[in-house]
């Protein structure tokens, strides 16, 4: 059964077929560029061995990839599998990695190209370079299931060609809000390199604690970190971590504003007289960097200078978003300065910092990224625009001459459906209208985690399996945007990124266990099934601090909700053809959720840690209530008012309580409307 | 509620004083030596801190214990908790620990006492040594749960005095027959600190692999350990990261029996002509050291020099145990070397190999341990006798004049349930007749755990809780030994590990959905639930080697069905007071099974992983009908035959299967004999 990927109709049908056999538990994610499916599998057992040739075979990332591939293999099967090579010609997979790679660090736009082909019993994958060994061996990881005619393991007869859309694919990670162990950083890394994103840009400073150890100004860790920082010996594991996995680390240190934590230590740093303190209270008022002394800048370029060793990547991120204007414009010194230098705006002022900054890093041999209001006069075209505000900036910077990357829409932080991030295309919008070569300009995008909200408990649930499908956005052909097909797949493909080791599932259990007290968790997980986080920056704007506990119900459940997404197509479904097995369906659903939330409703009231979400019982027992009567009703007419009242309940009860909502209300509110 | 230990009865009053309570989510394992309660709990709130006085405040295990308590008290309350530390007189916690304890390393019988009070939000723990600290913070970490007057967390007011009954409690863990890495071995000791185990009794070596590396005799890894081998400085650290849980390390290398591994690298040790490969198929002959050249014991002179370096522990283990007297008997040069001196059988031979291992240990400063047939002539009385065989040779050797520990009865790889582990005591039995000097002779036991059918993916699962139950046997009091009591302790004990990282729960999770492919994991787990490995070394016949993959249902499912337990109480309390409520619990738990396995059947039957599990479905269907007519006929009165037929259908349902039993079955079959 051929399956060529020829337009999205083709990727479908693809997508159809493996979903069908058996081997649809490891669906590919993100999609190949070209794949093409033929009869039979390759059965994978204890005799499994890898060849590999090539000038790149030696490539310490080749070979340690290799190592890993024998364990994961191992984790994936049971199988007691250890290393076990083979002469080319008997190997279960042979690999043939053409040329040598570049040498490290690994640069943007290194080849990533791959070829997976899985026939008679053998395996062959081929790559012009390491990195491709790297991505098709997650590949052919990601096909690894039970064999459907033998008591084992296979992967299915494939042919896959594959390559990235973008080159730049990557994670921005704020570790200053919460800090995130070395630990959490390596997971992170894996479920990256898994999905094929190639950079984690780590947001390492910022109000609330700067996250690295500077020998030149160890002020800044002592008074910025609270202890909670990397040591430079860290930094190094971690980079070396990720270059195994094929991914890059970028930097960031945000500046001049979002500065707080370096002016801690280095009061003098700062726009407005010292001391200050590190943020611990969100809306407390924050520090910018003095952009008018030439103190500032022989500190940075000490601190720019030590970091530009500590990283070996071309590119470095200097932040550079949402200066607070206030801090230069209230001091006299500063606004003496800006006139004197004929600068009307802060606008300017802070245009005038980055060509500096510019220089500094060009001396040390870095290419300048930074978010969106970088974008000024003055600046090389060789800065990287990263554009959060809206893809209008990607669109005006690539105009410009500037590359870009596009983040907004890709804010993760923001609890929003995985379908809804998957729609958003570098390429789609306001840059769609931009000549081939602007276009080209862009380089790709970043998913940004910004963990306000977020703690190392939970990070591995507000990431995974989202992240995955901003993934696939940026490797996979823009054809392939169909969303139910990327639900099945991220499904199959969050449970196996826990093969190695992610916890997004088991540490929410473990959450919510934690509140359960002598609640049955059966009861609770039903219950917390049906909700959902609010939405945006609702909940940011309770009051929140470094002493704020992130363990409530909201903090142990996922940023979407299974059960409601699935509801809602049950409803849709019924609508467009009712009938009574639907009909029974349905209510079988809410009949058992308003029956354990009305008996939850006064568990939750008599235990502290969660009484907060009673309410939330109490608008689930009303939504299936309504839910109920509206099935009633189109049978025998409802009374007058009946529709009227009901939305106006639902409404009601899908407002958000204890910074939640009943995912389940909007298809109950269809439910409701289509009642005539 | 004043709730003092005095005997049984009042442990159990205490017991469930404490279960009563919100924070029976946390009780205590090992139960104290003394325990009482008083009204009212102290909060945990971010304010916690700590503050610790005392000569032995420095001692590095202190102030790592301290810091790791902050660690694990965030991940159990999910509060942002920062290490704080404050005034003695203001802190939340405050440590005394009065003297400095000998220096590392820990020696037997170092001083583990404690007190823990706690009253009107202070808390106060005492110790006269280092140990005792590390104890009572287990203990303090135990009772931290949710507050029941408050949305936060909060400890127990309680006064606790407490001590362990013997000095030697320990963990014996086979790592040859499946290698365990690194991790495996570190979350071990965690677990194994928290309920205040104190030895690690590392078996190293046996005839499937040789699983250190000596520099001295690289021969042994490299030809004896499939490259799966602990390198020194991994030993090391694993030795460092014990001593700072208070768990010392003591190394067991097999000799002279259970050594093949050895010979693979060095055949003329062996005493039947070479050469010599590890074992990876059960049921090879295996090799033995020659005892009668004196090569034999130059090289293990050599041998123990470098060991004895590497292992700080005063003790060392030598097994001993089962000896194939026929690789000695059966060779000429030996039997003549027997004749010669004067040796009748293969025992004298290994008591004089014995004696002179004792001699090459005691020039290197270590006090020798062995299974218990290392008891023999000719062995001073330092040595120290570990029993698996049976009580009597513990009661013999001490009345020898030896010291022992009992392992006989804690055998965890035979699939026994806790209770049965904890009903056995070291000073019960044929030990009780004991002196009292004799009595003080036995140091304590070992829980073993063997690996041949376990693998480091399912270890902690084999381990815990039942390990928790055996640990409470080695520390609480005799009169401490309630088995329902333990079980529910055990199972919230066994939630509490989780939090130190323990995979018993959620690598089963894994493994059972890697065999499920489309079969829904709520209905296979339902099944599962039911079932039992097989006990004792009924599944060790078949034939298994180093390349059977241990990824079956039966290895993806807990030693204990919690289900089964709950289930036979049931049929108990219905038994003893039947009434229609009873009934009607009973016919709800058994209708439901019924139809789920039914439904089950054939997807098991038509997934290649899974079909062996077929019969099991169909016996429990077959189990179920049988327990539904029962109760039918507790009204009418069953047909002619019907109770015998239905017993041979029970017990020809109950014979295992796929290495598992049904184990619901003997509940049923009480039911089915209660009918007239």
């Amino acid at each position: 059964m051929p399956c060529s990927n020829r337009g999205r109709t083709g990727i479908l049908a693809c997508v159809g077929v493996l979903l069908a056999s058996p081997l649809a538990a490891q669906p590919l994610l993100p999609w190949p560029a070209s794949f093409q499916t033929n009869t039979g599998v390759t059965p994978i057992d204890t005799t499994f061995s890898i060849a590999v040739s090539g000038a790149g075979a030696g490539d310490s990332r080749v070979v340690e990839s290799i190592a890993r591939t024998f364990t994961r293999l191992a984790r994936q099967t049971g199988l007691p599998l250890l290393p076990r090579t083979a002469q080319p010609e008997r190997a279960t997979l042979r690999i043939v990695v053409e040329q040598k790679d570049h040498r490290p660090p690994q640069k943007l736009g290194d080849d990533e190209r791959y070829t997976l082909l899985i026939e008679a019993g053998r395996i062959r994958l081929s790559a012009d370079h390491p990195l491709g060994v790297l991505r098709g061996l997650e590949t052919f990881l990601q096909l690894v299931g039970p064999n459907p005619s033998a008591a084992g393991f296979a992967v299915p007869n494939v042919e896959i060609r594959d390559e990235p859309r973008f080159p730049w694919r990557g994670l921005s990670l704020d570790v200053s809000r919460h800090f995130i162990p070395v630990e959490g950083i390596q997971r992170t890394v894996d479920g990256m390199a898994a999905v094929k994103l190639n950079i984690l840009h780590w947001h390492l400073s910022d109000d609330q604690g700067f996250r690295v150890e500077s020998r030149r100004y160890p002020g800044l860790q002592r008074e910025g970190a609270d202890g909670q920082f990397y040591t430079q010996a860290e930094i190094r594991d971690v980079i070396a971590y990720a270059l195994q996995r094929g991914v890059r680390i970028v930097p960031e240190f945000d500046m001049p504003g979002h500065s707080t934590s370096w002016l801690a230590g280095y009061p003098d740093l700062g726009s407005r007289p010292g001391p200050y303190q590190i943020v611990r209270e969100y809306g407390d008022a924050y520090g910018a960097i003095d952009p008018t002394r030439e103190s500032t800048y022989r500190f940075l370029d000490g601190f720019l200078g030590e970091m530009a060793k500590l990283f070996p990547d071309e590119y470095f991120h200097i932040g550079g978003d949402e200066v607070d204007a206030k801090q230069w414009t209230s001091q006299p010194r500063i606004r003496d300065y800006m006139k004197q230098h004929r600068m009307a705006t802060a606008a300017e002022l802070q245009a005038y910092f980055n060509q500096r900054v510019q220089k500094t890093l060009a001396r040390y041999g870095k290419r300048m990224v930074g978010w969106d209001e970088i974008l000024g006069p003055g600046l090389p075209k060789s800065v990287v625009v990263q554009s959060w505000r809206g893809q209008k900036s990607l669109a005006d910077a690539a105009r410009q001459g500037y590359s870009g990357i596009l983040s907004a829409g890709y804010y993760l932080d923001l609890m929003r459906p995985a379908a809804e991030h998957y729609a958003v295309d570098p390429l789609k919008g306001e840059t769609a209208g931009l000549s081939p070569e602007e276009q080209k300009r862009i380089l790709g995008g970043e998913a940004a985690m910004w963990e306000e909200l977020a703690t190392a408990e939970n990070l591995d649930a507000k990431l995974w399996p989202r992240l995955a499908a901003i993934a696939e956005r940026f490797w996979s052909p823009e054809s392939v945007s169909d969303p139910a097909g990327l639900y099945a797949r991220l499904a199959a493909v969050g449970r196996w990124l826990e093969w190695l080791g992610l916890t997004q599932r088991f540490n929410l259990v473990l959450m919510r266990e934690r509140l359960a007290g002598p609640i049955p968790m059966a009861s609770l997980d039903q219950f917390a099934s049906l909700l959902e986080p609010v939405k945006g920056y609702e909940r940011h704007r309770n009051h929140y601090g470094a002493a704020s506990p992130f363990n409530h119900l909201v903090d142990s459940i996922p940023p979407e909700s299974d059960t409601a997404r699935d509801f809602l197509s049950a409803v849709e479904r019924y609508l467009a053809s009712p009938d009574a097995a639907g009909a029974e369906n349905l209510s079988r659903r809410f009949a058992a959720w308003e029956q354990n939330a009305a008996q939850l409703r006064p568990m939750l009231e008599s235990n502290p840690l969660l009484a907060e979400n009673a309410p939330l019982a109490a608008a689930v027992v009303t939504i299936c209530r309504s839910a109920r009567e509206a099935l009633s009703y189109r049978a025998a007419a409802a009374p007058a008012n009946w529709k009227m009242s009901t939305l106006a309940a639902l409404t009601q009860a899908a407002a958000h309580q204890a910074n939640m909502l009943v995912a389940i209300a909007p298809a109950v509110q269809k439910l409701v409307e289509a009642i005539p």
